[in-house]
């Protein structure tokens, strides 16, 4: 095979790159670490060895295709991984140091590190000598570590906001009764739509009213494996008999409303995702706050009028402060409507 | 031709309807009076005479065709008309009297007349042994006279309340500026749908706050030749300077804050459709007396917050008691959303 010492892979690179995705797919979707995957290839082109990261604490996926390897196997080798090889002493040490101590010739990667700490590795495998390409199959990876890169790039997690209402924008009747304004088929999406999330949001005052579960339920109510972590907001005390505390993951109390530090915890706790199912205090001081990245609303075909509507203030005095969205999906679910909708002006690099 | 006696209608008189109902769409599509054509046929199946009603005060369809004809010559003929024969005396007499004293032999109409003093055209007919069918093209002319049946048979011009809203449902931001809070393709399709009905209303409050000329206008602004009457609701007086006093219709002005008998009255002044342009009170009014046969909300990708709901009180206290509509139609228009409804249990006969 002819070795190619520019900055492009050649053809069985890029097929050990697809090789690799099918790799990080395997590791855990949720957490703090990216799911990566590596394949180490020999100066022929041949598969020496696989590896993949299995989650926080354990080896990062360069790490584990190399300990399949004897000593001085991988040397003049070229590691195809899907992200940039880390340049950070952690739990684990850097991947940059392991590959060169090793002896690998030549690095392929797909997406560059966005890790404030673990960024530069590709800088110091060059300085050490070994020739590296970034960029291979980039979409098709980015796509695959979308809301971890977005966590990591904006140290908080990917923010959807959630609500039902009726066509007047109310989300109870004046005595407060809310059950149900809309059908079943659209609880059923929210139920599908909330268990892909890492964690689900709710206020104090949501706790204190409905007691919810904030599990992942399917039809016949049954737990689903992946349950996101529950998330309390306020500063009220959570009743120590409260549903949400017999979640079978430890419930995330946060008490500070300072949602900018709130959710920069939770990136850190590995949370990239969150779905705030509200009620409309907190659904309200996230879109008052600009954090919203979606917008879900199911609504419904009835009126209520009256005072009980689902998103309360904003902050917004005059129509030129109005916040813009786009409609990106309008479905129709049995009787109702689901609205998605995206800020006109979503935040950098989202 | 071979002449049936039996309550069906002979192929030459089906075509004669169809003739009849183009003859009724030459008439005027608003007014106290329905549009309705007339074919007279000879017992050989020939046309003998034509006519159609030309608006209130002018001879209905079935006079105009026998004023074609010389004396005698109707005698025995069939007269075919989209509308029963009324049986009224208003400003002019009662059709049925004159069929019979033309001496038409059989009648075959289309729609029953819905009008509490002028039905009973058919049995009147019968009564002095005119061979009569009705219920011939009975769907395509229910259609054809749809706003006007509906109109005869409750009193009442059909109402279609429409309001602009973004997705958390406000019309105005907290400072009251609401311009624009939708696109100009729902503009426009909003002026297209208003200068459909025969009439226009808004609230006083609107006409304090905007001023608005409620005349029906194409893209560049020049009045349109058909111009729904402008109705105001509400006791507050109009500014004498108001430019709903400039319209080229005089301006209905209702003081009376009693819906039934407001509609009642524009009925009778021939108003069949009203199109409720806000404000806010006015059309929470109108829902709240559950007097929306149509809801058209245009949804702008937007939100606001804040107290400016589009729909106040409606006085439902519980959720139970939801009105509740079908989405008949979800339109994207530009930006926005178009989202018809329509009352689940719509009122009789509609
Ligand atoms: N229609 C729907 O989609 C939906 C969904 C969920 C709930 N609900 C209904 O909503 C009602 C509860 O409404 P709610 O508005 O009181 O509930 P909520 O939004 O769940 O809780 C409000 C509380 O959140 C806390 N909070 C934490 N961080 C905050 C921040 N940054 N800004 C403001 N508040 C913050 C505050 O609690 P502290 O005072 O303790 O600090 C606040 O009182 C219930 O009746 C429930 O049934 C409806
Ligand atoms: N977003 C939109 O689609 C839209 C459309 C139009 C207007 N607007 C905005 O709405 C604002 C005006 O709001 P508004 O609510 O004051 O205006 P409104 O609904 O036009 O007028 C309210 C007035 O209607 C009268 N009225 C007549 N019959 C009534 C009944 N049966 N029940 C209740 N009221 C009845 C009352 O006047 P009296 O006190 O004189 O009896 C009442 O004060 C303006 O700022 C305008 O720009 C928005």
């Amino acid at each position: 095979m002819h070795r190619m010492t520019a900055h492009e892979a050649t053809a069985t690179e890029v097929a050990a790159m697809r090789r690799a995705l099918e790799l990080a797919a395997r590791g855990p979707a949720t957490g703090v670490n990216p799911r990566v995957g590596c394949v180490i290839l020999s100066p022929a082109g041949d598969v020496l060895a696989e590896g993949w990261h299995r989650g926080a604490g354990t080896a990062h996926a360069e790490v584990d295709a190399l300990s399949h390897l004897g000593a001085g196997q991988a040397h003049g080798a070229t590691a195809v991984v899907t992200l940039e090889p880390c340049n950070h002493t952690g739990r684990t040490g850097p991947c940059a140091v392991a590959l060169l101590e090793a002896g690998i010739g030549r690095v392929v990667y797909a997406v560059g590190d966005p890790g404030d700490h673990s960024a530069g590795g590709a800088q110091h495998l060059r300085a050490g000598g070994v020739d590296v390409v970034g960029g291979v199959l980039e979409a098709e990876s980015e796509a695959f570590l979308d809301d971890w890169l977005f966590a990591a790039r904006h140290h908080r997690p990917r923010v959807t906001v959630k609500w039902a209402s009726t066509l007047d924008g109310r989300a109870a009747a004046a005595d407060g009764t809310s059950q149900w304004i809309t059908g079943e088929a659209a609880r059923a999406d929210m139920h599908r739509r909330r268990a892909l999330a890492d964690a689900i949001a709710v206020g104090t005052g949501t706790v204190v009213a409905d007691d919810p579960a904030l599990t992942a339920r399917d039809a016949a109510g049954r737990l689903l494996d992946a349950q996101p972590v529950p998330v309390v907001f306020g500063s009220r005390p959570v009743p120590p008999d409260a549903a949400v505390l017999r979640h079978p993951r430890d419930a995330v109390l946060l008490a500070g409303h300072d949602l900018a530090s709130d959710l920069r915890l939770l990136a850190e706790r590995g949370i990239r995702s969150l779905f705030v199912e509200g009620g409309p205090t907190l659904a309200s001081a996230f879109l008052a706050a600009g954090l919203a990245d979606e917008l879900l609303v199911y609504l419904a075909p009835a009126l209520l009028g009256g005072p009980r509507t689902a998103i309360g203030d904003l902050g917004i005095a005059t129509i030129t402060q109005a916040q813009r969205y786009d409609f990106t999906d309008v479905t129709r679910l049995g009787d109702d409507l689901l609205v998605v909708a995206r800020p006109v002006t979503p935040i950098e690099g989202t």
